[in-house]
């Protein structure tokens, strides 16, 4: 793991590394030594590390919760390469939500090609975060919603490491077959008028997960329109389950 | 509005009150006179106003909110009077759950004779609460569940004066018109497995809230299993919408 940025503001370290070829981002509080609760954060599809909606959840959990954050830029997002059958994929998903069809099984392709790579590279990264001075082997979290959902969902199926997750914004079969094997607490996230996940497949995921705890919460409004509360009550879950 | 005790234990006082015939109680932080964010509190079917499910919320959102609480027994129940009528009734409602029977519509029934009654008694109480130096004419919120839903979303319809209702483990078409009617913002509790009430019966009554701000938090059990943690939920629900 190599940093190749470090900048401070408003008591938040934000120090940019790489690992391999995997570009990422660590986030914690300025001046805090010692072992802290870990989240990883997985952003939406076309976003990036440092999207907006990733870059105020990363210092809202580092301010109010004292915790360390991580997000990395996924295969063929942010600083990453694009490879040709990415672009071919997302041009005919663009194509086919032009057209007004069902984008779902198109999404759920997607998502399966990249979690086969993403789910060792978040592997690799927790293991060289776990070994900073300032993060430590503490507990840790996963947060993600859309993309962020469709590849957390096998990565914290695989990880044993991972103690309890934000999902949501997401649904397939297949994830729906994956989730059986999770069985951390859960707080699931459904946009109740989602355009591009249709409700019973959010409602079929939320049933699949074998967690013991696990709590959905459902708001109205569109994919995009995920309530600005709904980003404290992650907090609240995080420090109720690993703080 | 008639106060006949009046005890003080750990930073709340709790004041039984009379109005008309109807048994009530108010519970306040301890020493703190001025107007303050108020929360109605409807306990379930068989219990009453002291139950320990609504003694443990109402002294969390006391001491952790500053809010003034007060429940009522609502009739049959409690210190009330039972009619022939309600008992004949749920002695037939025990009868079909014995039998295996769905008591979905007798529920119905016995929450919409109730419902007629309760109604103008919550009002009466409310507006003889404002008068009080200590509650004032501040915010008004409604929690109430099973019954305390049942009951609660006639309630919340016809009250202007409520700004923010948690309400949830009920649902039956009925309720669900009587909710097309209530605008103000809704925290809906649903158990995933509720043996009571039909899931497709709670997913109705969420989706007919006409409320611009309304979040479903669900999740796995039966009617009776509602996690410790909504209680600490819906505490913050109010202080976001009335604090």
């Amino acid at each position: 793991m190599r940093f190749t940025s470090r900048t401070s503001s408003d008591g938040v370290l934000e120090q940019l590394f790489t690992l391999d070829e995997i570009p990422g981002v660590l986030w914690t509080p300025d001046d805090a030594p010692g072992t802290r609760p870990l989240i990883l954060m997985g952003h939406g599809g076309g976003q990036h590390k440092k999207a907006p909606a990733i870059l105020a959840r990363a210092r809202h959990f580092v301010t109010e919760g004292g915790f360390a954050v991580a997000a990395i830029d996924v295969p063929n997002h942010g600083e990453r390469p694009r490879s040709e059958k990415f672009d071919r994929i997302a041009a005919e998903l663009r194509a086919r939500m032009d057209a007004g069809e069902d984008p779902a099984p198109l999404v759920a392709t997607m998502q399966s090609l990249a979690a086969g790579q993403v789910v060792p590279e978040w592997q690799a990264v927790l293991t060289a975060l776990q070994r900073l001075d300032h993060v430590g082997r503490g507990p840790v979290g996963y947060w993600g919603v859309s993309l962020g959902c469709g590849l957390g969902v096998p990565f914290v199926a695989a990880e044993p490491r991972v103690g309890a997750a934000v999902l949501g914004l997401q649904g397939s079969p297949a994830l729906a077959e994956t989730a059986t094997r999770i069985t951390v607490p859960v707080q699931f996230l459904v946009q109740w008028d989602d355009e591009r996940v249709p409700r019973a497949h959010s409602l079929a995921l939320f049933e699949a997960f074998a967690s013991a705890e696990k709590t959905m919460h459902a708001n109205p409004g569109k994919h995009g329109d995920l309530p600005r509360f709904e980003m404290d009550d992650a907090l609240r879950f995080f420090i109720r389950q690993l703080g």
